[in-house]
């Protein structure tokens, strides 16, 4: 069922850096994804940390760009990148536009034809890969946490606000907090989940938080150089959401730095320090 | 003279990783090369490092791949990553072979037509490029280091060997020890420099190391599990070589490694740090 197939697998930090590809059932094709075994994994089954990229991403941006595997070594944690949507769908509409489609899923199941049949990005990271993982990698499901970057981070916080039981912890890059409210979310939802804004809710963290908090803290950082800051990600709308919410947030602004994997790499070394701290690892 | 340009500078680490374009005169056409200044170079003039990409590579794949920016704001450290040749030279047979020309300078300069025009990334990397990097970048030259990747680990050996003055200390990934003596070279070699053996000597760290050793010690990682390392690499060669000229080698090998970034981002913390010390940063 689940075809899976090893694409590549090299040595990395002690561990093994691989490249796999299975069919996916939720998505209706081939999906690839990126795993890192840190060193500890060869004696038994430990914590694992989802990361969810951005636009135009592929599950081969944060895994060569990130610099996150040093640090998966040193806590002895699982790494999982996901690609950010299923591939070579041949759905009008779906390439040719950076923002929507291939490479643009949003992390969202959508309801609406013709995506509706590929693009279920929310069941594919939450349900399937999960399972997938579980079979065919030494991890703990129990110890498992989310973090991403801009859509990434949206899906990121999206995830673990409506699955506070199965995350241990969540963090984001420059993320998308408000959807609803903002171009690319006003783009994208419409044509996955239809013009009905209540189904949009469910996809949009700012709403989320107000309905159900995550246990412990949320952290993000964001960069003040980033081009995308006031048009699209607004991380002032989820400071409030959060404090209206009693969620507790650590939003942490950087002068000086951008919407690239040059700010992710510098602040990596933090998300990969609370996540590790919730997964019993630091 | 310079024609010195700017394509992008961004934050990372507290730095700025930046990617520039300039007019090489000894290239006779445009170069690019990417720099990262630490935090503590907008305080003054710190030491510098070379990295030497190896073949099919541009100024991009370390800066993207190795991680070494970190270490280099730790230390306070320049690190400079050129180009691996001139680009849309015209000249015909310098592209469609990733083994010969474009992407593959081999750090000599060629002495035949129709490559001598342009082909001279030795003199390029030991006196334009940091010349240039003096003129432009907060960099102290009197204390400069040098380090690359297979093509780039013969670049690094062989320069650091023929100027002992200029270099604080050497290290490499993989590096081509003896091109006089293995396919790569035996291809490039006689191409660049012509069908006289004694020419190449002064390319081939091997012939190097037995007319003038380096003070201090060369520091070289070896992945056991490369695929070039019985046609290409042979380090065991300059691991005699070192023996019968009485140069300090500390040749290390790594049980599963292969020749990838994956192996050089696990190690280049030992590397950084072996320059750091030589540079009189730790």
């Amino acid at each position: 069922m689940s075809g899976f197939e090893t694409l590549s697998e090299q040595a990395c930090f002690g561990g093994v850096q691989g490249f796999y590809r299975h069919d996916s059932v939720v998505c209706g094709g081939p999906m690839r994804f990126a795993v890192y075994q840190p060193p500890q994994a060869v004696q038994g089954r430990r914590p694992v940390l989802y990361y969810l990229a951005g636009l135009t991403c592929t599950e081969e941006t944060a895994t060569i760009k990130a610099g996150a595997q040093r640090l998966a070594a040193q806590y002895g944690m699982v790494l999982v990148m996901p690609d950010t949507s299923p591939r070579d769908t041949g759905i009008d509409g779906a390439t040719g536009d950076w923002e929507f489609g291939e490479g643009a899923g949003f992390y969202v199941d959508a309801t609406q034809a013709p995506y509706a049949a590929r693009f279920r990005m929310y069941s594919y990271v939450v349900e399937e890969l999960p399972a997938l993982v579980a079979r065919h990698f030494p991890v703990d499901p129990t110890h498992s946490s989310v973090f991403g970057h801009s859509m990434g981070g949206h899906g990121a916080l999206t995830i673990a606000l409506r699955h506070p039981d199965r995350y241990r912890s969540v963090s984001a890059f420059a993320p998308i907090v408000a959807p609803s409210q903002v171009p690319w979310g006003l783009k994208a939802l419409p044509r996955y989940l239809g013009e009905d804004r209540a189904a949009w809710a469910d996809y949009d963290a700012c709403e989320l938080v107000a309905r159900q908090t995550f246990p412990g803290t949320i952290l993000i950082d964001q960069g003040e150089a980033d081009k995308f800051l006031e048009g699209q990600l607004k991380p002032e709308l989820f400071d409030q959401a959060c404090a209206e919410a009693g969620q507790a947030l650590l939003l942490r602004r950087h002068p000086g730095y951008d919407h690239s994997y040059w700010f992710i790499s510098t602040f990596v070394e933090d998300h990969m320090r609370h996540h590790a701290q919730a997964l019993g690892l630091a």
